[in-house]
């Protein structure tokens, strides 16, 4: 088996996590907020390079306000984990021990009528905690109020995402060499499994194969059915490589497909091929969403394309901006997204073709590119 | 090796889980609520047997009120997975299409006005979603509103705890007849990993191996430090077997042990050996905590017990009963949770001492039951 050569980036430095911090106080103001909270997960990481062990109910929260040193309450048994992490010179530790009340020590941290972005998967559990120790202060979640936070890439995330997109290709031309019939799903699953592995991912997030029936549901990862000749097959794969994830979808015929398999294939590849193109500067999210769904329901499909066109990736494989009804983002150069329309015919089978895309100064780019022909495998 | 048996359990049923969701509604109305919201995780887990593939920025919820049949709001496409989950059978679905607002759908369900207690990690913008929805409506963490939710177990469940314990005793006996000296820390985590599954975990937590100077940091997992003859070792594992928890630590000490170290593990044991034996219905969490820690205070090593004494157990390995200074909570009969008091000597070593135990009729009684002398490894 071929591998494929990735230079391993430069890592990021404090440096670089201390501008991206001062970076979302400056948008934090703008905005209207008085400061970010921010919680383990992949706004923490993203501004700090700190993942706990565990996301546990004992609080941990970043406070970045534009009067302040960044400060980052700790229980006091992690702070070690926390002093390690490569975003977290610049940042002040402030610690809390068992038995005493974080969100006091997170109160004295925050004006006490003031407006906060907080992120979007803190627990529920602190928010209340902070509610109750400044009654006045009010908050807002990070995707609601600085959706686009993370959305719009530098160059040196850009490569990253490149490299988990090509990644993810090679994976899928090497499955489309192997054997589908008689195989389990969850036996395919786990060579895509392996196969992003060996090409590069430090992680994988997803691994579906969706054979007949089963691809009807947009949803359904992988199971013991027995693929036959005569199925279609979902495939749609990614995780994270250099930190950044990769996410791309293509549907398979095993054998000759019927010419209804052919038919609803090739009205999903001009409504992907549609959205893609038109991708650029200044046009709204929902707007692209309308241009691959126009597609679909023109062709008498709507009712069955059951989901949104796509999402933003980034350190995550599922970030703002969505590319879905109601989402009036305009899209910005560098930010990076899913195009993966599909369409769900009830206990028959599924067609979902997807590609990761980035906005260009005049209009978009592929990070992925297989064809988007309906490949017949054995 | 030899292998241990373990009978599996007979699964809960649908009536077991719908037996589950009436009492808490009635504690739910005892403890002063509306109603429960319970987001994915180990509440819905306990619940409906229901876990979503991913928890993500799709609002799924579980509305519990006393006037209603269970309801739980579920995006359109993983309607299926809902309606697959073991105990979900008395649960009536309601589904929201991307595009659309959760928010007015699960808000429909609710009492304007109502008080309900929500899941701890249920994700801030779902909470800030319901707040905007409904504004006079108000909200308490279940660990807050319902704290001892989980943490009585029926007979089924200590069963299960029971066999997790047997089988993390099983890893340690065969742990400490290997080689320590000249192994790297990941290699034997590696090695309890593979011995909690081989025991029957479906589930690996955490295998901390603090070996030297890192095992005076208590939440060191495990890293490339080689372990040498004069090190001790400390060892915390557990994960999850028939869906229940096991966790437990012991030290050991590499070749014969210096004086101190034996010194230092003797007061850990004692005061350990001290809080398991306080143990009794109608004593509270708090008074645990201070007989482990009055031992470790008056033997002078007050500030190096850096932790709170424990944690309940169940579905998940970290839940209420915390056993921790302020949990003013009295002990019940079918409380599970760990007693590991510590002591840590920065830059040296560390020692700790972990069991589960459960409350009985009449004391306590430990799921845990390998021996607690120093053990000497090679």
């Amino acid at each position: 088996m071929t591998s494929i050569a990735h230079p391993t980036p430069t890592p990021f430095t404090g440096e670089d996590y201390a501008t991206r911090m001062a970076r979302v106080v400056h948008d934090a103001v703008a905005a209207g907020l008085d400061g970010l909270l921010v919680t383990p997960g992949p706004d923490l990481v993203w501004l700090t390079a700190y993942r706990p062990t565990a996301i546990t109910e004992r609080l941990t929260i970043l406070v970045l306000r534009p009067d302040r040193q960044p400060t980052m309450v700790v229980p006091a048994l992690e702070r070690p984990d926390a002093e390690g992490a490569d975003g977290t010179a610049a940042v002040s530790l402030v610690e809390w021990t068992d038995g005493t009340d974080p969100y006091q020590v997170a109160g004295a941290l925050l004006d006490p009528s003031g407006r906060y972005g907080v992120s979007d998967s803190a627990w529920a559990m602190h928010l209340l905690g902070l509610q109750r120790q400044l009654p006045r202060s009010s908050y807002v979640a990070l995707t609601d109020g600085m959706p686009m936070l993370r959305a719009v890439k530098d160059p040196a995330e850009l490569a990253r995402l490149s490299a988990a997109g090509a990644a993810a290709d090679a994976v899928y031309e090497q499955i489309v060499q192997t054997r589908f019939a008689g195989r389990r799903e969850n036996e395919v699953a786990a060579e895509l499994a392996g196969l992003l592995r060996r090409f590069g991912h430090e992680q994988v997030d997803f691994t579906v194969v969706g054979s007949g029936p089963n691809g009807a549901n947009p949803h359904h990862e992988a199971g013991d059915r027995m693929i036959e000749r005569g199925d279609t097959v979902v495939l749609d794969f990614g995780g994270l490589m250099f930190g950044y994830g990769s996410d791309t979808s293509r549907t398979v015929a095993v054998g000759e497909p019927a010419p209804e398999v052919q038919q609803v294939h090739d009205i999903v590849r001009r409504a992907q091929q549609a959205a893609v193109e038109a991708v650029r500067p200044g046009i709204s999210c929902q707007q692209i969403d309308r241009v691959a769904r126009s597609v679909i329901s023109d062709a008498g499909y709507g009712e069955q394309f059951i989901h949104r066109t796509g999402h933003g990736i980034g350190v995550t494989t599922h970030e703002p901006p969505y590319i879905v009804e109601g989402e009036e983002q305009l899209l910005l150069p560098g930010m990076c997204f899913s195009i993966e329309p599909g369409i769900y015919l009830a206990g028959r089978f599924g067609i979902r073709i997807e590609d990761i895309v980035t906005v260009t100064e005049d209009g978009g780019r592929r990070l992925n590119n297989t064809s988007h022909d309906l490949r017949v495998v054995d």
